[in-house]
């Protein structure tokens, strides 16, 4: 049965009632991909990539506290940190954005790791298009989980 | 110059005052990419996936109207349309989401219709990962765009 | 075929690109509904009643401007005018909630109108709930609308 | 004294520092009316109204978690679930929209479950209204609430 | 170090993961100043000046469950209440707002009590624009602080 | 007569249904005030400044939006443009912030500039608050105006 319908099919929010609160992380990751020459460009522009950097982790921190408004089935649920890192793959010429989600609740924040990433992605893509429309936003994906009945998780 | 900063490297909200109001279009897509087996589960949930799909069209079409609330430098416009099709690459175990998005404003609405599929891509991927984790998100993109001064865009 | 559905059955937006901007008015109606006892205190408690009006009053109005984020194929649209008028039928022992919504928009503002209404209905009930569970809210109601190709409307 | 203003009559939210967590459940109802012409039309859209049904579920879960955002001296709590149940009474013409919200908090989620309600009623109304606009939203009320120190309600 | 910048510069949320729940408590307080002539004209409108007061109020008590939307960095936590009160100095022209504000979490209120004062000023200020645009919003400061690590707070 | 409350003494949002479009902009400015000591702890991190000052500039960009969903009558109205600028007076040892907003719309955008400047203003305080709790936000008024019905306005 997926887990967001209920036996008639209908959509439902998991009940959490009866679960416990326990500590839980969760990390996600993406990346932003860009052609040499726009890459090149984002390079050469090293003080101002400082900025594009900020506002790109100041728009997944407040995206991952939006989530439960997001994702129509998600738990609105306390956040004890989200964190942010952005580095650079030079080969690949890409960027990419980690974020790593800490909670004390009934139910775990992957979504809200995942949130913050593609919020993120999105905000770099938004203040670089002016190069390349043709920027793209991929492998978007979990790479950890700790805590929670579903036990632990690693992306291989 | 990096569009959204300012001489001095500072972000800005790029000034719009004197732009004209033109009608624009902009599509964008996303792919969600399963395991084989998860895949065919979906699969075999053939009545159940109909939900999935309508919950993660709404999401989208709601993920949309949020966006100028979620990219920093976004304008706020008022949105004309929000057309968004979901579909499945059997072939690849993947489903495709496809979003169109109208105005009739100063500036477009690329961002506008990424958002709409990312926040669709992350609602299936909410509504999937009891199945497995490693589901991932991939190939978001602008597909084209249609008015304003900067002209159209196709992507190849 | 259902307005907000495609041929498809998905859901979506419906698409007002090429609508033009028409002034329009919507007005709504609602009621809350009282036992004989709960309205007498609310009676007595005269000066004190001022305040709950007043908070209804804002209430509705700023939930007016939640529509688009409230109703999921709603439209963001610029609101000219919220006025929300509440009075009391004492010998029915009810309070009436009227609102009445102006835009010069593609769409009309309905929904605003009756969004306005039962966030200022659930605001009453919130404040009054510990005089009586029992409190209803009924005849939730478009009065009329003016304005758009649909033509007018008034109720009987 | 009403609950929400102080002595001076001034609005307040109510001081819930001392009480302690308790599991609560609230369960409100509400109505969708159709003249019999519009409530067939509905009926002989059968595979249409999955949709209908589901979007107004979705609409409601989103509005449970919006409460204290609309509600202007509600408290912010995290929901444990929100489960929305949608029927029809073909006798009376009507669709009948049921919620229920659990929390595990120093207040109840009374206001949750009724505004869960109103929520999905508007938007059955919004795919429904161009059927006819007569169509009316009724009966809005609390049907049980259980845990905290007021104790358990059942509307009779 | 400032707090919210990590080793590298970056912008990240306090981790608070490991804190426990306390009782916390913050009081804030700024003023709206008014010339002379303005105040008059708001003193001689005295039955009016109730409804300013309570629309203030109300401003402020829903500014303050916003607080960790708008403020970048600041955790959403779960507040207990919010009260605030409205007085004049008329020897000094001006209306002086009070909020404050309590929870039992892992993480102070202050961001929360100085932003429902400055949304409770500006309300003030938007509805009394029309007699003088020179009227200022001023001395918005923490006047105590208690629970937390980092001690008791009381401003001289 | 107050400008947002009716004959009866209830607010309400004025009616701008027959104003015409009319390009617009407002500045505001506002100051937060340092001890000598902590504003040299400012000053000498000086690279760690420049994210201090991104994070506030964006958190006001993000807070000018947000206008109309805290200022309960105000008109929600497409931004132009935001722009932040973040600078200091060392003598007086505090930093001064001034935003500038454009539109073109029915209704001005003096609450839009405000609603940055104290955002902005806020979000320093946040930031700086582990190194004094005496900060204090003052001098926050409008600059000057342009556009409109009521005609220019300049501060003195």
């Amino acid at each position: 049965m997926v887990s967001h319908l209920d036996k008639k099919n209908n959509p439902i929010m998991v009940d959490i009632a009866k679960k416990n609160l326990t500590q839980r992380i969760a990390e996600a990751e993406g990346e932003v991909i860009f052609d040499t020459n726009s890459f090149k460009k984002i390079e050469s522009l090293k003080s101002k990539k400082g900025s594009i950097k900020n506002i790109a982790i100041i728009a997944g921190i407040m995206g991952a506290k939006e989530t439960s408004r997001l994702i129509p089935l998600c738990h609105n649920i306390p956040i004890d940190s989200v964190n942010i890192e952005i580095s650079r793959n030079i080969e690949k010429t890409r960027i990419i954005v980690k974020a790593a989600v800490k909670t004390n609740s009934k139910t775990g924040v992957e979504m809200e790791a995942l949130t913050a990433v593609t919020i993120s992605c999105l905000t770099i893509y938004d203040m670089c298009k002016y190069l390349n429309k043709s920027i793209k936003i991929s492998n978007i994906r979990l790479i950890s989980k700790k805590g929670g009945k579903s036990g632990n998780f690693k992306s291989q």
